[in-house]
């Protein structure tokens, strides 16, 4: 006997819980396999969701319609604008959580969603079955340009029976090579077969998982949770290939036992704003401070006793680590000459001893770190609740993707998360999020979700993923992305949310909302664009904010767009700015949003200009199955790696590492028009 | 380098949070060592705490100084008073649990002890040491006659400085075997060493788990956590006898497939009592209902047809399992001729929709359950989490323990809960409290506390365990004691609070809440016995409550005997009790209590004589290294059975399986006064 599903999710993790979530609302029959029910969505590292690229990535996964960011403000305990002092597009939230809350929220938001059913046990193999021959849905639909503008529809999709592209079958990555497979199902550890229509992989680090502390080292998923076994042999069983990432984490402290008198506290945000665009989540009220450590050269010199017994440094790990999130023992070797790191100590939830000791990530004997430790102020008497350890564990290369997070070699077989080589709850959640659209996407026969380098970090990830492949776990920083200004977490929204209610992810409720505070911005645009104001009225308030005073009447935008004028500010000193405001109750979003879209104008502009050339490259499409190595005026690595990463446009092509402009100008004159 | 204890606890479930607990309250530094901190005192089986017998374990608990009870009343979903239109002697309470508020609960309680550090590690290998000569603690005191006496402080303790029974240090059960072991340490899966005077040994079903359902079966210690090895082995190496047992767990439903329109709902107690005697928690306000479902026939039919592939039936499966908690396919064979069960579908807490399906327990494979889980009438639809399974594990027979719980061949190590072959969450923590109770005890030289089978159902349960050993998981029920008249509920406080008072687990605030109770019942007591009542002022009532009249004035005492007469109805007839009660604020607490002692007073007063006299067979000690082969009068079964349990009284022998009464008698030759 088999059970049947339209898709089956493996793995409970962010990734896993954003896939399941999504695919359910959006109407395909979908099973939610994890090894425990009760650490859904697990906070396995620091207990915090956000920070700078991170943060603007939760901000568009709620934008889309994810639950991240709804569950993250439930949750919190501590919120921070990050870079506030920089320009709006650096801004990045970041919240501290409750770690069982917000694992608890997520249990009850899955275990209430309506075609979402959870089952505990391991995955231990999947079923595969030869592809269909019919014209399976097409797996990789860039979504068309002559449909897209920016702010209006940004990545929008065409059902496949719409799409003028259908036409072609050729232009799309439509199963095709002989012999190709297609997933069937899964079977778990205690035996129990399910079938399906698609899958998606979302076992984070517990494929053949291996936790390292000095020499000492033990099978795990996770501290306190067993590895998985079978998938990965089930997958390079067919071709898949493999290799081993490894992360870390820093020792957990009980807070009884550190000094906190002396600790240097960092609070949350005197005025906390949220993740969410929902109206139905609320900023924080009362907020939990963390606090700053150090580091000294005492602890530096115990913990370099270790380093011979460091599996990072003896051999011991064979897995990439996360350069921008290093072990302890990492910054020691890289930054020789710092005798100090600043590290910080946050709370694990509102109700437990529990701190989690942020770059402090380490995988030196336990006794060494516990050594060092003792050294740092504030920590005399400390007693931790665990060492940090490192974890080693399966990834498969990404470029075995599609952009739809569809594998290239098995229809219906989509990956997300840190299976991808990714490191991050946020990266993982957003792969998550857009593997699960585009599983019930293609349930329905409808033409992948992919969004474009300019419109979402989750587009730069997810487009790096495929085109670039990883060498490390990759994480999210906004120097990936080419559209900064661009892709900011106010305007997530504006650039998603239209998307979301297309495919059915934003209830009307919501999009209600967001299409109300766009109205109210479009508003306070066009009378900041209309109204005249007087030197007389105005030069005081000017003066006060150390702008220049005017010598003759000017539009209030153009007093808008200067440096030190805020709206804040300029209500107070103009009657009639202010009488508008609250007569047609514009809200502080749209206020702050409108202020955003005026000072910054001519970024945004620029950038858009930008991201208009360089999108006639994305148009122009390279045949599926074209064969690269026929093109002798490639070079040979081009022709070597345009044949592996098989790029589906010009602009693709144009990033893959080891392409060079004159390869691409070489594409050009082949697919031009 | 390694980490100092007192005491080390191994395992976090409910035998190990209470030896924790207590270890660390009474003052020992302690060290909980689990592979989860996020499960601590994980309800793995059913979401309930009490029940017939197992509630009075409960109320001990909380009377000697425990948490289970405190912590229940915390989290209790539904609370019923079984067997309330029995004798009192069976009124058993019973609590639905919030399966994640009650280890949360436990959890907060444990890292807010002082003294008390938790680790979370897998114990992998216990480390000894050559037991040191000098005269170490005793370790199995049997309280002395002359101290104790039932209603003021029984189970009396008396440390070793103060005991009588000192000076002759032969009687006591010292390490004295030559090359004797004492415990020194612990080493963990990640190479953590920690060294300690004293290990409670408290892993549960995780010792060489292994979960079957049907043919499949794969390690773990329980569903979804990874199974615990080393410590069997490094026990077996130096001469520990280990066994294998099995239990099994039904599978858990989904609330949302289940049609309760059409099910009975069994709702809570309309005045629901509560477990601790702790004026600080509250009875439950808001309860859930469980609900009754029945198998069929059909259902029947269907778990027959995988009797072939049952693990129980096919040989898989060696342990043994709890007779008394069997699974659904025992029930079918054992009562091969009924054709409906009854099962009881729990709430696993409030914000969840799982349901635990009480008397469905299976290792069949796992699509006959689903199978016949679809064929019982609501279950149409049913969505089930995880399907039920067996999990066989290794644990060590209790013979091989003192009643102090301290292992007769390693100083210094005590089992407490699962692995000495129990089952049920207060039998664990019940063994749990005793060891960590003792452990600190032998920290400071105390003698150990020993309750008798006459003061504690907690006695019964480790005097069967220590004397009888067990041929299958040992559960407790009001038959397995001989005095269930005096082992009630209600009276657990004054049998055991001066006991917990005096060891120091109970505070002086809840030790004077006790004494106040004690007083107002005695003074209800004396008002009963002082007032006479005539046949006029009570006849009415009488009549109303089928009692006959009074001919001539009586004591109320007398009156209070009445089968049908209550203070609560009483008191409303009778307006200088009324007065009494109320100017003397007499609680109903005691109003209670004094009701029962006097209803009961003839069968308490007839198995107070039967414990004293038998008592007497329990103060006559058997010297510790006493030879009993040399004794010919012996029938060569009990010269073995004698050799092996090693029986430290007359007493403790005679309850020895195939020690006869002729035995007994040679024995009171020898050793009688």
């Amino acid at each position: 006997m088999t059970l049947d599903y339209d898709i089956i999710v493996i793995g409970g993790g962010h990734a896993g819980c954003e896939a399941a979530s999504a695919a359910a609302r959006l109407g395909s029959r979908t099973l939610l396999l994890t090894m425990d029910m009760a650490k859904l969505a697990a906070m396995s590292c620091n207990p915090a969701v956000g920070g700078v690229a991170k943060g603007q990535i939760v901000r568009e996964i709620d934008a889309l319609g994810g639950q991240m960011g709804r569950i993250t403000d439930l949750t919190t305990i501590q919120f921070r604008m990050l870079n506030r002092s920089k320009g709006a597009a650096m801004w990045s939230p970041r919240a501290q959580c409750d770690k069982t809350r917000f694992s608890e929220e997520w249990r009850r938001t899955l275990e209430n969603t309506w075609n979402l059913y959870i089952w505990q046990d391991a995955a231990t193999e999947l079923l595969f079955a030869p592809a269909p021959e019919t014209n399976a849905a097409p797996s990789d639909n860039l979504p068309d340009e002559t449909t897209t503008s920016f702010n209006s529809a940004p990545g929008t999709i065409s059902s496949a029976a719409e799409s003028d592209a259908d036409s072609d079958p050729t232009l799309r990555n439509a199963p095709s090579a002989a012999g190709k497979l297609a997933i069937r199902g899964v079977r778990t550890r205690m035996g129990v077969e399910f079938s399906c229509r698609k899958v998606i992989l979302t076992s984070g680090t517990f494929l053949r998982g291996v936790m390292h502390c000095g020499a000492s080292h033990a099978e795990g998923g996770r501290a306190g949770d067993a590895a998985s076994h079978g998938i990965t042999e089930s997958l390079r069983a067919i071709g898949f290939e493999t290799g081993r990432m490894k992360t870390g984490t820093p020792a957990r402290l009980d807070a009884r036992t550190i000094d906190f008198e002396i600790l240097e506290p960092q609070y949350g945000d005197e005025n906390p704003a949220k993740f969410s665009f929902s109206p139905e989540t609320k900023p924080i009220k009362e907020q939990l401070p963390c606090f700053l450590v150090y580091t000294s050269k005492e602890v530096h010199d115990i913990l370099r006793t270790g380093f011979d017994r460091s599996p990072l440094f003896n051999g011991t790990i064979c897995g990439i680590g996360p350069r921008y999130c290093p072990s302890i023992e990492d910054k020691l070797r890289t930054f020789a000459d710092k005798d100090q790191h600043q590290l910080f100590l946050e709370p694990e939830g509102s109700s437990t001893n529990e701190y989690y000791l942020n770059g402090f990530s380490s995988s030196l004997p336990w006794e060494v770190q516990w050594k060092a430790l003792h050294k740092i102020r504030g920590f005399e008497d400390l007693h931790i609740f665990r060492p940090g350890y490192a974890i080693e564990y399966d990834y498969f290369p990404p470029t075995q993707l599609h952009h739809s997070l569809e594998t290239k070699l098995v229809s219906g077989l989509y990956f997300a998360g840190q299976v991808n080589g990714t490191t991050g709850y946020e990266e993982a959640a957003a792969q998550g999020l857009i593997a699960g659209i585009n599983a019930h996407r293609a349930m329905k026969g409808e033409s992948p979700v992919v969004l474009k380098r300019d419109e979402a970090y989750i587009g730069v990830l997810i487009d790096d993923l495929v085109t670039k492949g990883v060498d490390e776990p990759y994480r999210m920083f906004t120097s990936r992305a080419e559209y900064r200004i661009l892709l900011r977490q106010d305007n997530a929204d504006i650039r998603l949310t239209p998307l979301g209610y297309k495919i059915g992810l934003i209830s009307q409720k919501q999009y209600d909302h967001f299409t109300k505070k766009n109205t109210l911005v479009e508003s306070l645009i066009s009378f900041a664009r209309e109204q005249s104001v007087k030197a007389a009225e105005i030069n005081d308030y000017l003066k006060s904010v150390d702008s220049e005073p005017l010598s003759q009447g000017r539009k209030l935008y153009d007093i808008l767009m200067r440096n030190n004028v805020t709206f804040d500010s300029l209500q107070n000193a103009l009657p009639k700015l202010r009488k508008f405001i609250a007569a047609n109750e514009i809200t502080p979003e749209a206020i702050e949003e409108t202020e955003i879209q005026i000072k910054y104008k001519g970024y945004i502009e620029r950038e858009k200009f930008i991201a208009e050339k360089l999108r006639r490259l994305e148009n122009i499409r390279i045949p599926e199955n074209f064969d690269f190595h026929s093109m002798n005026a490639l070079t040979i690595e081009a022709r070597q790696k345009l044949s592996r990463i098989r790029p589906e446009t010009i602009g693709q092509a144009s990033r893959i590492p080891g392409v060079s402009p004159a390869d691409v100008n070489v594409l050009l004159v082949k697919f031009g028009r």
